[in-house]
């Protein structure tokens, strides 16, 4: 008796995550025989704690398709993490609940570190109450912080956009700075790794090239270092671009901007640290600046996405069905990188258990010695990652993006489940 | 005797003041017969009172058609402003004698307003000196402000950008918002006229879809009804998108946020509004938030530039040229709309004393009667201007922007001009 298959959104969303649900869907489809209808969780996993779900089956193929080139999260995403199973089990039990009062056997994640922890959990969870469910993660985050994989789905369109608007913006300073702004900020996300920041570098190719500073989280930030190298950067070049990791810290840990608040998984809320850069400029150096916060523009921007991303990230997903289909279980499709030039790269796999809540930071040989630039090691790294354009369609000069219908699973529990 | 061109780029840069360099210079050579090389200045204005000009002439074919698609000034602007011509003759005679030394009969000035009281200027001083020239300005400004003209180019660029950008962070906030971010909000340019603003309108087009609040120069902030139309959204749709103009002012005249310093015009330079509007959403209803700055990005971004936006700019450039060789003089090409739906355009004139010093606020029937929001009227203006899209060509992942040899002008005066 074939099962009906679970997909949730995790975390932050991106320009390509619904591309990743494209290809989970439409793989599904395909494989009508084995897999019966795919529910999806509105908001992401709360769905499926409040028996919350969308019949996806509800939805056309053309409108599937559009998932493809549509940004944000269809479903809806939650920042909602799970916590320990011992802390508590009842969740984890709740799904379980949820699972087999629709017959779903397979329950895809669609995150990052946080969210393979789940699905690695609610795996073997499965299997002590006695109701196997197959668990597969499908990769996704900005930050591009999983290990094992090549890149992560979503970075590549963000990392295309930050380059692309360092070298525009750069034009702009560059065309101005005899009379107007000296200095310009650009404020990009990254909390603990700079992969954001440092996709900025693509942008130029010589040191007379913008971004003349990148600052990274993982360099603990030096004021003196930091002002004589744009001072010099505005003394040869009459301006200078700075891009800024929203995570930069000082020697002592703290964020140069912190907004004081914290988010479910306790994270600090970062933001505002290109003000706090700006005006350290101006104070010490007397220049004018202007600063940009790229914010969720960066990670939304579907009208520039990378090629490469939209295709690795359909990729992912059609390879979780796949891998599912094959008797997998606990397992997430990676991206393996062949050769760089010319970029090749195929789908293979790891353990839930070796990627779950570990981070990959930018390695030191990546961030040039003085801290401030990245290396050709870096550049061979990220430069097939921003590869191909994919424009979306367009209507009335705005990208003609889906709205699913997003019909309702008919609900089978009385029961009630209240978050925490 | 034919005689030399000098084209100047004045105040901020647009994603097309080039495409507007493009056809002056394209027109230019096509009137070989009638006109000499085209000068360009270095740095604008800064360049003839410098007599540091650029010789078009050495540019290749190729080189002159790719300014079409590079955003930024090719030659360098300034925000440098000429005073009144009893304040500073000086200025204005050290023009004529530039002119003169290099047998130029034709300034074509790209800019806004100040810009076109500039070349009125010239034009009035140039007959006063018995070295006639021919003053032609050429629109350019983000903000939409000059009058006569139905847009100035750079506006539909701009209005692309933030519509596109409006749209696609409004569904990575939708996604997220039961777990996460409820107001987002994005800072556009617009010191006095909030026609930027009003594009982001575009992205939606019922009362659910963002914006759900703009907030314009032209309407006193009103905090209350302000924070109560956030609530409002919130409460309905579970997120609310503001768009913010970055002069916005309360009922007294005050920015809601300065920066303190001013430029070379004695405007104030404006940033971080979106700081203070996020900090009354928070302190007010005590919802999280994250807001992005457009600043520089958004006209700059040639990459997602409208195409009739492009069209315009170089449309005006050529008409420059075509207006001088009909011995026209102190004019302006202007955009003269002959049809909404569909959109059609020709290229009409103005006399620059009509444009010069002169600014196009929103009128009141383009703001709902609440303030927050564009009526019809204003979306059948705006529409058409953000139509077709025009991409550069891409190498590596990058728009591959040109930068020109810009080789200077041989010196023919031993005079210095020293700059105020």
């Amino acid at each position: 008796m074939k099962q009906n298959v679970f997909y949730a959104q995790s975390g932050g969303v991106t320009a390509v995550i619904n591309a990743s649900a494209c290809g989970v869907i439409e793989t599904a489809r395909k494989h009508r025989a084995k897999l019966g209808k795919v529910f999806a969780g509105r908001n992401g996993i709360l769905g499926a704690l409040t028996e919350d779900m969308i019949d996806t089956s509800a939805e056309t193929a053309g409108a599937i398709a559009a998932l493809r080139f549509t940004p944000g999260g269809a479903f809806g995403s939650a920042r909602y993490k799970l916590r320990g199973l011992d802390k508590n089990r009842a969740e984890y039990e709740r799904l379980i609940e949820v699972f087999k009062a629709h017959d779903i056997g397979y329950f895809f994640y669609n995150g990052g570190g946080d969210s393979m922890d789940t699905a690695h959990k609610v795996s073997q969870i499965g299997k002590e109450l006695k109701f196997p469910i197959t668990c597969i993660g499908i990769p996704k985050t900005v930050d591009n912080d999983l290990p094992v994989t090549d890149t992560c789905p979503g970075f590549g369109s963000v990392a295309k956009y930050v380059a692309v608007s360092t070298k525009e913006a750069a034009l702009d300073v560059a065309s101005m700075a005899r009379t107007s702004t000296k200095v310009f900020i650009l404020e990009v996300m990254g909390r603990h790794a700079g992969w954001i920041a440092a996709a900025s570098g693509l942008a130029g190719t010589t040191p007379r090239d913008a971004p003349h500073v990148i600052l990274f989280p993982e360099i603990a930030f030096d004021e003196n270092a930091f002002l004589a190298r744009v001072k010099q950067s505005v003394d040869r070049y009459e301006y200078c671009v700075v891009v800024v990791s929203e995570g930069t810290r000082y020697a002592d840990g703290r964020f140069l901007a912190e907004a004081g608040s914290k988010d479910a998984f306790g994270h600090a809320q970062l933001g505002g640290v290109a003000a706090t850069v700006a005006q350290l400029v101006r104070s010490s150096l007397g220049l004018k600046y202007h600063y940009a916060i790229a914010d969720y523009l960066q990670r939304s921007a579907r009208h520039i996405a990378s090629k490469v991303d939209v295709e690795q990230a359909y990729g992912v997903g059609k390879a979780a069905v796949e891998l599912a289909l094959r008797g997998e279980n606990a397992v997430m499709p990676t991206i393996v990188r062949k050769s760089s030039e010319p970029y090749r790269w195929s789908i293979g796999k790891v353990a839930l258990a070796q990627v779950a809540n570990k981070e990959k930071l930018m390695p030191r040989n990546f961030i040039s010695k003085d801290g401030f630039a990245i290396t050709a090691a870096c550049r061979r790294y990220l430069a097939p990652l921003i590869q191909g354009e994919d424009y979306p369609p367009y209507r009335h000069g705005l990208p003609s993006y889906v709205s699913l219908r997003n019909q309702p699973v008919t609900r089978r529990l009385n029961t009630e489940f209240v978050l925490k």
